[in-house]
Parts: structure tokens; C-alpha cells; sequence
């Protein structure tokens, strides 16, 4: 039963109804925003409803819109229910129906800058939002909402949402409360600056503006949030850890950073999770982050006494890191502040706090041009996220990457990308096990051979060197290229399962 | 002879030298930063002189960086005698052995985003720069500059420079003086917003802080900028300027713009000339520009009463429009702000003005993936200058391109780039003299269909459309491609001088 703590106004009581009712209020051609980031404060109960709901004969199809792809209780849940239309602004390879869906068209999927979707939901850009499901921990008096760990893009979506469904989710720790920042940027030609001159800036209010009025139901829910404990770093990453650590003591030393760094930004996944680790065991002290997410390594650092602060739109606790946190929240909160989606990856912010930027590629081409999106330029593996507001604004952009993928057979250093997210104004570093390339200040005939010798599986260099030599020969030009075979390591791939010419 | 107007402290009468014992200062080695942008504010007599004793047998190769590329006296005359080693952040393709030493990578040039250059001088990412070479209307009694009509990246160079030698230009108008706005920003973890919240807004002073001891000498010169007179625009342009004003205008009927839009940034060329000339001519009144550079189409929006206020890092009158200017120098002035190429292409304050970016395309893929500099993938014809900056932080992002070259031999609108600078992510509407697409929101297989249908020359659109319906039954993905084709257009035009395949 829900409690006068969780809900602070006696009318809301009257608007708790079970997550089946609310499915029904769903129509089919809705749009529907989604609260929450990654699986991190994402609703549940009301999504797994309006599936069963529609596995079971109910025609709704609706476009979600969120911070970034969710849980399966709503990625995986509809899409494997035949229920949605459209899906942005990210999506992530966790959910196998969703994939499919939008690899073979059947979803129209929309892949953003995560800084964007906001401001163009604000500007009304995008599809008018019907209602917007949000998970919170409890409503104030004034109908306000305290979220849970995502924050993702709820607060524009509830301010533009013309219903309100909040999950009160009573798995997740009450301490959350005073964990948000929320603010929202007037929408131009009356913009001013967004003041945040430090990662640890507050400058907004502890919940989401929503109002009485706007909610429409409230269902009760205890489902948590589906996070999985991460694996321990695998020699490569911690390789290119180790790599990226003497980078930055080494900027330290040549005094183009300070001692303690600038804000960090980390991408999501192993070698990010293992980049981060290996902070715990520098001597890097007093570090701060200004990110987009916040996965279990941060509470290491918290632990290790290396960090100040860190700032996120969601922090992702597995399993046993959540246990760590419930049992001392205090400790924690201090050192922690949510903010909306398109505060944590602001260009004005990102740029003016010097962010140190570290995101992983799946594939980057000889002359810094990245792919964070798409195996062999058609298969959407995961959206762009904030990696390309973090890259093009960043004090220091780096790319990590494995050199090489499908047991060393498929190199991740191509003569081109079949996809660009990333171009090469916005690549300045390169990280590999093989070392680390600083491209800064080169032209593209020296960024290959920097490249190539750096950061190229050893196996793959000569090949690598023969296209650049007969590019520059054959064809010329400020970035040669044989177009005829700028592609072709990745046709071969696709053919042999190799990109190894015999 | 030089004044006491133009020179306000008589210790700096002593500095007054030659070109050629000036240009002598250049060592073998060197970085040099240069004054202006593009044809507007740049040295002209020292570059000349150094030009000329490289040609007589002095050994000087020099490292030129600078706001973007300049006049034929610094480009044309010291690529031509070989007297430059590295050239940044920007090139435009009217100089032919700056071109071709680029493309043959004799020239080791390094195409940057123009927002970055100055942070990354004053980061110490890129060379030190040895002397700076200034063009000014006067000098300040404590040695400070008076700039020309172009700012590019001066203040910070003359911050960081060694030395720096003034090149006095007596043809520059005076009056110049008062328009200038420079604004320096500290370097992380030191920086704050930049308080600029309004295209009118001036934050800085009127002149570039730098010192009488810095001054190593000063030259006195009467050269103008090598500006010429722009043609009409042709019939296509007028088409593409037609669709982008009715779009614009069905924009402000759906309330997604205020009635006198907000800020515009045009990119350089006849289309963005053909383009503000359109607005000369439309009903909007009390326009705003927060642009890069301003080019004589702003003079006319001046004289028709159409714009308030207009600011660029500089402007670039041709002699027909410097005359105007001369005439009437106030009436312009107070509608005109000129200020650091960082503070102009920032993303701060693109995105806070909600501005609305205009630039030209080389061509545009299917899914909305652009290229602005290079033919073919690899012959540079001109850098990216401030396009990504614009494109990326814009309100509305807008590409104008004619939708073939070659007699319409050549389609603009590709299967896939051959090179990428704006990607999907940041193009939201296209125009071509066939007319405007709306890609905001759109799914790549949505984008697709509507770039063809709406775009391309109509003698490609079933070529187009055949390439796009057997890469999503062949291959299928988010953006299906058939790799073994998608660069063909391109090697069938190398080869046979049409993408028409028979």
C-alpha cells in the first residue's frame, strides 16, 4: 500500500488504479514518453500491461520517445508485441525484438544526439507527446514528481505531455529524493545561459513540475530496475586503460590539464567500465565527472576516495552496487547529482567545464573518421547517444576501441567507414591495446601513418599501409582514397568472415 | 606617412620598418598566425616581401595558421614559393598552389571545425606561434589593436604570440574602429558563460589586447582586400532561395518561429548570396544575423530596412559595397558587430539564439549524411570551416545545394558521401531548386524516399529509388546499403564523367 510519504496530496490516492486500467488509457497512434535511461527509472508494471494487452487482441501501435533505450519491460515487452510504431532518439542491442524491428524497417527508428531530443520536443519538432509514463518515488503536495535513477528527458516530456501516468515504484530507495537537479532551458529567443560553472553546480529543484492536473493515473509497482552486474575488464581493456591513464598523466605533465584533471565523461561498457577502474588505482586524486551516465565504477571511485563529485541523467546500480548504496545512502548522495538529459550533454556546458571526453567505436578508418552505430554501415548495433555532443565539445575527445573484433579477424582500423558518426574534426585521440594516437594538429597523411603504426592490430598494419601508399600514388588527393576499394575489407568481411586477403 | 591618429604612442613611430626587414624576421620554422578572414583584414605587404626573398633564395618553409584562408598574398604568394610547410584550420579552393600543394600533400593541412581553433591555440594544442602578423586600422598609446574588417582568430593568436608585426593599412577604413567586440575566454577549469544573449549584445572592448613590447615592427601599406564584386544570382539559386523562404514562412504560421525568425547564419557562395538577396525581398522585418561572416548581401538588408543587427567575425564588401560603406559609414556601424571566429561559430551561443543555419552542400546521401569538402572523397575544395558548428547547434539546420553538377551529369544527391562532415544526426531540412525536405524526425528509410522524391533532378530519382528498394531487400539494416555499390556513382563519374549508368 502506498503511504502519505509517497504520496503527499490525499487526492492522489484517488488516482491509484491497477497498471491494466491505465494500459487501456493507451490509444493506438499515441505518442508516449518514457521516463528513465538505460535501465535505470524506467516504468514497468503499465508497459508489460499494454503489452499483454495487445498480445491479447488490443490493435494499439504508438511511437516511444525517452532518454535513451529502456528495460525489456518496455523495449523487448512491445516490440515483441507487434505495439510500436516509431522509437527515438537511442536504442541499444539488449533487446532482441526491438532490433529486429528496426533492422528490417518495421519500426521506424529515429537516431539522435541525445542532447537534441529535448529541445525538440520543446520546439515542437517532434510528434506531440499524449501521455508520458513516469516512474518516480513519490508526488509532492503540488502534484510534482520525484523521479528514480533515470532522469533522462522526463522533464520536458511531462511539461509537454498532455497526460501524466506515474509508476510509484517502491522498490527503489526513498534517499533518491534531493539526488535531481532539474531545470529546463526557455526555448529561443529567450535562452540565457545555463549557469553551471562546475560539475558540482545545483540549479534547478529536487522534482519534476507536473501538477495535480496533469495526473492522469498512478500505479503502484515494485518491479526493479533491470540491471545486470558487469563483468571484471578483460586484458584488453585494461590495456587501453593503462594507455589512456599515461595519456592524461602525460598532458598532466606538459601542464594542459591540472593535476586533478578536468570533468571526466565515460561511455557505457567494458572498456569504459575498465578506464574508469583504472582511476580507482592511479594516483589521480580529487577527479570530478560531468557525464552522461553513471554505471557501478563511480561508487568505486566513490569508495577509493577519488572522486568529488559526478554528474549524470541516470546511475545504473547493479544488483549488488544498489545493495552498497541502500545500505549507505548518505555517503553516496553527496557525491552525486541527476540531471536532465540535455543538461548533462549540453554543448555549453560540456565546453565551457572542459570536459575529457572517452567513448568507444566500433570501427575508425585511417583518417580519424568514427562508426559508434552501424556493423558494416547498414545494422544499427546502438544509436549515437551523447557521444557525439561529448566529441564534438570536448576539451579532449577520445576514442577507445579493441583493435580488432571476431577473434582478430575483422580489424576495427578500415580504410573507410562504411557509417560516419564521428568525423575526423572531432577525433583527437585514438586508443587501442596497441597504444594511444594523438592526432591533434596532424594533417590526414599523418594521422594514417599515426594510426596504422599506433593502434592497428600488427597483422593488419601492412594492408593497411599498402591502401595508403597506393592511395597517395594512384589517386592523390588531401585524403587519397581508391574508392573502388575503400570498401572492400568490409565486402570481404561480409563474404569470408575475414577482412584478411589471402 | 603614418599619424598620431594611427599610431597613438610615438614610441611606436620607432617600430616602423620596411616589409622587407619585417619579413626577415621570419625564420625557417616558424608558426605564423595571420590576421582576418578570408579576403577581409589579412597581411598583405610582409607575406608579399617573404614571398618574394623565398623566390630570391632565402630557405623559409613556415607553419601559417589563421582565421581561415585569406587573400591571394598570403595564400597564392607563399604556396607558390614553396615557402609553407603546414597550413590550418581553413582552405578555400580560389588559390591554385595552395590547392594543389594541399592535394598533393606537399601541404600538410589539418581541416578543423572554426569554433576550435582558437581554444586549441590557447590550450597549447597546436604550435606555438612564433609572430602574428596583424592588420590594423590603428594602434592603441598602450599598444593595443584596432583591427580591419576581419577578426578570425587574432586575439587569441597575438595572446599567445611571441612577437607581432603590425601591418598599418591606410585604405582600411578608420571607421572601422568602434565595430570591433573582443571576448576572450579563460581556459577550463576557469570559464564561465560567455554572457552574449542577443545577436546585439557586446561583451568585449573595441580593440585586441597586446602591449607595445610585443609590437616587433609595423608596416605601412595601402593594398586593398582582394574582394570582387559577386555575380546575380543564377536562376537555381533563386529556386532554392524561393523553397527555403517558404518553408521558413510556413514555419512561422506553425508557430515554430517568431515573426521576424531568429538569428541567421549563411554560409559563403551565390546560393547563401541568392538566399539573404531573397530575404531583401520578402515580407520578414526586423531580421538578426549571429553569422560567421557577413557578405554584401547584409549591406542590402541594411539599406532595405530589414535587419536590426548583424553579427560575423567579418565582413567582406566587395569594392561596389566598400564604397557604400565609405560614403555612410554610420548609417552601417550601428548595425553591425564584428567579433572573435571562437564567440561567432561558439555552440553556446548557437544553440541559446536558436539560430537558424543555412550552408551549401557538395552532396547529400540518401539518409541525409553531407559533404562539404572533399571531391570525390579525397580532393579538398574547401575546409569545413563553421558549417558543423552551425549545422550541429542550430534551431533549424539547413543544407541548400543544386541538385546536380556537370551539366546534370553528376547528382548531388548520392547513394552514400564519399566523405562525411555533417552527418544524419545534424541535417534537418534540404533544398535543392527542386524543393525542400523536412527531414526533422524521419526514419533513414522515411529520409530516404523523401530526399529523392523532393531533391534529386528528376532524371536520377529512379536510379536513386532502385538503389534504395534492392538495399532493403538485398541487405536490409536501418540504413540499407549495398556496399559493392554505394560508392559506384562516384567511380562510374571518375571514369566516365556521368553517375548516368546506361
Amino acid at each position: 500500500m502506498l503511504t502519505a510519504k509517497q504520496l503527499r496530496n490525499p487526492e492522489l490516492f484517488k488516482k491509484v488504479v491497477d497498471a491494466d486500467v491505465a494500459a487501456s488509457f493507451i490509444q493506438d497512434g499515441f505518442t508516449v514518453g518514457i521516463s528513465g535511461f538505460t535501465p535505470s527509472g524506467y516504468p514497468k508494471a503499465v508497459t508489460l500491461a499494454l503489452a499483454e494487452q495487445v498480445k491479447n487482441g488490443r490493435k494499439v501501435k504508438i511511437n516511444i520517445t525517452s532518454g535513451a533505450s529502456v528495460g525489456p519491460e518496455v523495449e523487448e515487452a512491445l516490440a515483441a508485441a507487434g505495439a510500436v510504431a516509431r522509437r527515438y532518439p537511442y536504442y541499444a542491442s539488449a533487446h532482441k525484438s526491438m532490433k529486429k524491428a528496426i533492422n528490417s524497417g518495421e519500426i521506424q527508428y529515429y537516431d539522435m544526439h541525445l542532447s537534441h531530443t529535448a529541445q525538440q520536443i520543446n520546439f515542437d519538432f517532434l510528434d506531440p507527446i499524449d501521455v508520458c509514463i513516469v516512474e518516480c518515488c513519490a508526488i509532492t503536495e503540488d502534484g510534482n514528481l520525484i523521479l528514480t535513477p533515470g532522469v533522462g528527458n522526463t522533464p520536458v516530456m511531462v511539461k509537454k505531455a498532455k497526460h501524466v501516468i506515474v509508476e510509484l515504484n517502491t522498490f527503489q530507495p526513498p534517499e533518491l529524493e534531493g539526488m535531481h537537479d532539474i531545470y529546463i532551458q526557455n526555448i529561443p529567443p529567450h535562452r540565457t545561459a545555463i549557469p553551471i560553472n562546475d560539475a558540482a553546480d545545483r540549479i534547478g529543484t529536487p522534482y519534476v513540475e507536473c501538477g495535480l492536473d496533469k495526473i492522469k493515473y498512478i500505479v503502484e509497482t515494485d518491479i526493479p530496475d533491470k540491471v545486470v552486474n558487469l563483468k571484471e575488464p578483460d586484458e584488453k581493456s585494461l590495456l587501453i586503460a593503462g594507455h589512456l591513464i599515461d595519456f592524461l598523466k602525460s598532458e598532466v605533465k606538459a601542464a594542459r590539464l591540472p593535476e586533478n584533471l578536468l570533468p571526466l565523461q565515460s561511455g557505457v561498457g567494458s572498456i569504459a567500465n575498465a578506464v574508469l577502474k583504472g582511476f580507482v588505482n592511479s594516483d589521480f586524486k580529487n577527479l570530478t565527472m560531468y557525464s552522461e551516465i553513471l554505471q557501478d565504477s563511480v561508487f568505486d571511485l566513490i569508495d577509493a576516495e577519488k572522486i568529488k563529485i559526478a554528474s549524470g541523467c541516470a546511475f545504473t546500480p547493479s544488483p549488488n552496487v544498489l545493495k552498497r548504496f541502500k545500505a549507505n545512502p548518505e555517503k553516496y548522495k553527496k557525491h552525486l547529482i541527476l540531471r536532465p538529459l540535455d543538461i548533462t550533454n549540453h554543448p555549453e556546458i560540456i565546453r565551457r567545464l572542459g570536459v575529457i571526453a572517452m567513448n568507444t567505436a566500433i570501427e575508425i578508418d585511417i583518417y580519424g573518421n568514427e562508426n559508434s552505430t552501424h556493423v558494416m554501415g547498414t545494422h544499427m548495433m546502438n544509436g549515437i547517444g551523447g557521444s557525439g555532443d561529448f566529441m564534438r565539445n570536448a576539451y579532449l575527445s577520445i576514442f577507445c576501441t579493441t583493435s580488432t573484433a571476431k577473434e582478430d579477424q575483422v580489424s576495427r582500423i578500415v580504410p573507410m567507414c562504411t557509417h560516419i558518426d564521428s568525423t575526423e574534426h572531432d577525433t583527437q585521440i585514438v586508443v587501442t591495446e596497441w597504444g594511444c594516437a594523438d592526432l591533434r594538429g596532424l594533417a590526414p597523411r599523418e594521422r594514417s601513418r599515426k594510426i596504422i603504426n599506433t593502434c592497428a592490430h600488427p597483422k593488419f598494419r601492412d594492408q593497411l599501409m599498402d591502401y595508403v601508399l597506393r592511395a597517395e600514388k594512384e589517386v592523390g588527393g588531401h585524403q587519397p582514397h581508391i574508392l573502388k576499394e575503400a570498401l572492400s575489407w568490409h565486402i570481404h568481411a561480409q563474404k569470408y568472415g575475414t577482412m584478411i586477403f589471402q
